[in-house]
């Protein structure tokens, strides 16, 4: 009998490191809203996102590449970029063929820690990617991380939600022995079925929802609304092909 | 109308210094089993507990103060230590009076990170005694911050569950806006009438069950059958008198 590989969930971004991450996949998840809008800005046929880290990098990359500048700070639009982090910004009609260049408070963090830490491949999952991520992960049959991007390093539910909506699906695949996975599996399966009034109950939602977001963050939890593979190769988010 | 205390849990020892501690009182939750066993001592008659968080300090303190050493390394007994972290060696006809020096792999840490922190006030809490620390939190108004002890920095259940019990009891008296409250007070109503059972899926009790430790756990998630509130003063974990 072969061995499974392992599969944990990370529940915020200053946890990675108790964790040797080096030879898996790490799974970047920030469902409000940077990876939900990674999904979204690719399946409308964006041709590349720039993760950054810094504004000043995504003003210079916007510059260099020509792409659209785009993010968030505390979950407004930052002063100096030219969109948002709403993946409603993102319709076909005007993404398609383009460059983002992306940087937001929690997400793109946690991409370049697991950067930093030597993950062997880094992809993005939030709902409207459910299913892509899913079948990825069953078949590579590598080591995975769930890496949640909280909120200022605070854990948050909706990040583990999806963790959860993962691991129900593809549990059967890995050995896991991970509280943080027994839990986040749990909080999914209690909440599937009421899933857009569980997360008014959410801090990010309280956060958010102040600034007219209810319909971006419902959306946020609609799964398979997107489904590609965002996967980071040389510095860009691109669609993986053939999954 | 006055403003509520608030209230927010930390889910592990590397979460905490997000937060301000000044002026709250923490309490410091290792269900399995340092807090699980101070609470068991001090109910049966020991006069204190020093929490230390090494080995040499432990020795240390056991010959200045003629206190009985004990504790454990990734749950087993440590070579030099007199005793180690199980709740049932410390019956009433044996640790009546005495001074106890203790050391843990995640609790005595915890609490020794919230001093350096600055926690105003630092009591220990786990299911033996539950209601004693709800009724002094309740009683307080003051801020609090539920600390998980968590296993070398890994979120775990247990911990999360105790912290959901302080909750569902006390929530009426705070103001609480953190996912990891509402979390760990959902994981505990899901299982709060399976809890024997429940435990047997976390990682902990696999580490531990493999030492012959079952009714030790078991033991450490009955609620109140040592409820005195150990408090941190001046070096001691003592027993809080008139709560």
């Amino acid at each position: 009998m072969s061995k499974k590989p392992s599969l944990h969930t990370i529940l915020s971004p200053r946890l990675l490191d108790i964790y040797d991450i080096s030879n898996s996949i790490v799974v970047i998840i920030d469902v409000f809203r940077a990876t939900s809008t990674i999904a979204t800005a690719l399946y409308n046929g964006a041709s590349r996102i720039i993760p950054v880290d810094t504004v000043d990098k995504c003003i210079q990359l916007g510059k260099t590449t020509g792409g659209i500048t785009a993010g968030e700070r505390d979950g407004k639009v930052i002063e100096g970029l030219a969109h948002g982090n709403s993946p409603a910004e993102y319709p076909r009609s005007f993404i398609e063929g383009k460059t983002l260049v992306l940087t937001t408070t929690n997400g793109t963090k946690l991409l370049h820690m697991a950067l930093q830490n030597g993950a062997a491949e880094i992809i993005t999952g939030s709902f409207p990617n459910l299913d892509a991520v899913c079948n990825y992960l069953s078949k590579e049959q590598k080591n995975v991380f769930l890496g949640c991007s909280a909120w200022k390093d605070r854990f948050n539910l909706e990040d583990a939600l999806f963790a959860g909506a993962v691991i129900e699906s593809i549990k059967d695949h890995f050995t896991i022995h991970c509280d943080s996975s027994l839990m986040a599996e749990e909080m999914y399966l209690f909440h599937k079925n009421n899933m857009a009034s569980f997360i008014r109950k959410t801090t990010h939602w309280h956060r958010l929802a102040q600034y007219g977001l209810e319909k971006d963050l419902e959306y946020c939890v609609t799964p398979n609304v997107a489904n590609i593979l965002p996967i980071y190769h040389n510095g860009d988010l691109i669609v993986k092909q053939d999954v």
